[in-house]
């Protein structure tokens, strides 16, 4: 055996690795004996210590094993000598990761401006958090999330969302996504889930991921069409009803108060109400959540921080119904919350402190004159009488209809001629139906200031005519 | 219409929940035409704008329509007047979350020592990546998470793990049970999964709950048997190789290869490899991981910073083969990463200013400090020759096999006499099978002290007896 040792690394090491290779090599065979310790020792001017280190690594991993008293022999590892095919070897070429297309203005409607966020404060409650009488914050914590930070959103959504609940029946989980996955498992196989058309495209993904069975259900200008949802067969329905997503449609009383008689109309019927921008309502006080008129306790509701506070801070929340709760009790309290108990208790310190509340009078202020602005600015263009605005008194987006030869495939890729980002609504039709508009386009406008959505718009004026 | 304001809301908010419940109650009819603002104005003494925020709120949630130029008329919600079951108030009484049962030693195996965490580092790194210039890490990052992370954990992996991957085939997500969804969702229906019996029981229930056609396979010495796998026409096989659960073997190298000729014999055959506790070895190096072997890319290897750092920081990660990377990125990569950018770029910080390898490197001591103790105070006790102790090599865990006449439940319930709480190994068991073992339990021993070890097995003395 002869072996150039070098500096790179520890002797046993290299030793260990020469003979794993002879094994693979097929050069020491099944029964071989490795040369004794002390013999190789002399040999090769190392020590025995050494030596012992490499066999034992050896015999730990099975390419040899120790005979007391004998010494160590080669195991058998027949598949070495099996042919085996060796695929080209990976390089970050052929997995290049695709980089989005960047745009001088990109009105998407998943953002929002984080430029308010208020850093210095959520820096200093994690200081105050992270210290050594809080190591308790480093072990797991309660499988729905931590109990202050559930305390204080019941708090707040009893307050500001007229949601009816107990810190306990509140779920963390880190993003909606997240928590839309485990509600499929919550409610178990041979479900149907109706979901509106048009709406949230990831919606739809994320059940159809989880094998879901899915009707899509049409709107009119009160929402989700009833006659439509009950004879679609489905026992699940999504909705967003504070705000239509991407309509803007808010779904008034009666509506909401047909879509309750639904669900009470079978022991296995459930809502799912996303209530996902409705922090942003910029005229009176904000819808009121369905959850709240819920008495047959049918209303899953789901809510998010990306929106409130940054898309970033992955921590979104549901109120589970008391059937719902109890299963999950039961059968799905094996899962560790998904969020960091560090961030969970910035968070309930944020919102305890009224640093949340602040935060989002401000971005309220913030996102109104943005909207009024974009508004102003949609009716300055020179053929602003012909755009028609829908959907603009809640949330973070808008649509626009133009009227006249444009059709919405026109509207978009004019704008990216000169640089601006727009989605067209037919992005959001699930599944095509007759009489889809086609010359209407949704704008996200949250990030964006002022003076950015007057130049934005303005350049609409040249390609638009 | 004779309202009582009180001090503790604004006076809009009154008149509209005035006017809301008695339309609610029946008092106001569809069709009815609320008081004109003049009128109403005057005849409560209140301003007209007032009365038209209350207006004009309940127009938007749809309790009344305005009318232009003739006024408000209630809408029709005829739900109102069908009979609503009002169920039982929810009260926290009848939903309160279980306190787990509190001992004086728990030696489970789901916990780490978080006495050593080096917290000052940690909030110190937080403290210099929020800040204004890094006001980018408040946007969404990459799906798979942050490319700095994942090139961190690249580099880790290839050096410490033996295997062998790009940063791009890295998905970081908030723990390996999310994770494990996460995969089924990949390889989609219609699976197979082979599980090690006895293995990790969360494993087993994760799949469950996503539905999945679930084998049990049983094990030799040297791990999972390769002849059952065959015949359980499973075609996706969970194991833990590097440190089996519970049962602390590791699997040799050549049945790691007839495992990976399994998996080669069929394109749709793969292996997850879960790699939990590996950093944990106390004579030698880490065995390397599976995935450094696999040449055919049918290695999915998933990881976890649970044990390495702190439970309460959900970060785990996966590598997946080339094929399944193809199909998350053209049809899963919608999905948001799950982790918060700041903990990512905190973590991704941590591991480059070496302090991951650092904090290891002083846990591996003080894990193996424990272990011998655990080991000495066993023999130590007055029966100790009865007591063979099985899978101490690595891991956070072992066993003890008790000869004698007490069986396993014999063993817990006179541990629990005096405040110690044990497993036995048959929890671990996920379908019971001839000759399973009746006399062992399994000890997670991680997050006591030496002295606390002393003590705790001492007390076994006195009822093991």
């Amino acid at each position: 055996m002869t072996i150039e040792f070098n500096n790179t690394a520890p002797l046993y090491k290299q030793l260990y690795d020469f003979i794993k290779n002879e094994i693979k090599k097929g050069n020491m065979k099944v029964g071989d004996k490795l040369p004794s310790k002390r013999n190789l020792s002399a040999h090769l001017s190392i020590s025995q210590n050494t030596i012992e280190t490499a066999y034992q690594q050896l015999a730990a991993e099975g390419y040899v094993k120790s005979v007391p008293k004998s010494g160590f022999y080669v195991c058998e590892i027949e598949e070495f000598s099996a042919p085996i095919e060796i695929k080209p070897k990976r390089s970050p070429e052929n997995i290049q990761e695709p980089k989005p297309k960047q745009y001088r203005y990109d009105f998407r409607t998943n953002t929002v401006d984080t430029a308010f966020f208020p850093f210095s404060t959520w820096v200093k409650i994690s200081k105050e958090i992270m210290h050594d009488e809080n190591r308790e914050l480093l072990k797991t914590t309660h499988p729905q999330g931590d109990y202050h930070l559930r305390e204080s959103i019941s708090k707040y959504l009893h307050h500001y969302r007229g949601v009816n609940c107990l810190p306990e029946q509140i779920i963390i989980g880190a993003g909606t996504e997240y928590l839309l996955g485990l509600i499929t498992q919550l409610l178990g196989r041979n479900r149907v889930y109706a979901i509106e058309n048009p709406g949230y495209p990831k919606t739809y993904k994320i059940l159809k991921s989880h094998n879901a069975n899915i009707k899509f259900i049409r709107l009119d200008e009160d929402g989700l069409k009833i006659d439509d949802l009950a004879r679609s067969n489905a026992n699940v329905v999504y909705i967003t009803p504070s705000h239509h997503f991407p309509l803007g449609i808010i779904m008034p009383i009666s509506r909401r108060m047909q879509l309750l008689k639904w669900a009470h109309q079978s022991a296995d019927r459930f809502i799912i109400e996303d209530d996902y921008d409705s922090e942003f309502r910029f005229n009176g006080r904000p819808i009121p959540a369905l959850q709240g008129l819920d008495v047959n306790e049918k209303v899953i509701y789901i809510s998010t921080f990306s929106k409130s506070i940054a898309p970033s801070i992955r921590i979104s929340y549901m109120v589970l119904p008391m059937p719902m709760l109890q299963r999950f009790s039961d059968e799905y309290s094996f899962y560790s919350s998904t969020v960091s108990r560090f961030e969970q208790y910035t968070l309930f310190r944020f919102i305890q402190g009224g640093h949340f509340e602040r935060h989002l009078n401000r971005m309220r202020n913030v996102y109104r004159s943005r909207k009024d602005a974009l508004i102003e600015e949609i009716k300055k263009l020179s053929f602003g009488e012909k755009i028609e605005i829908i959907g603009e008194n809640a949330g973070l987006h808008l649509m626009l209809r133009v009227h006249g030869r444009l059709t919405e495939n026109d509207l978009i890729t004019r704008a990216e001629k000169v640089g601006i980002k727009l989605y067209g609504l037919s992005e959001y039709y699930l599944a095509p139906f007759e009489n889809m508009p086609n010359n209407v386009v949704v704008i996200g406008y949250s990030n964006y200031n002022k003076s950015e959505i007057a130049k934005a718009i303005h350049l609409l004026n040249k390609v638009w005519t």
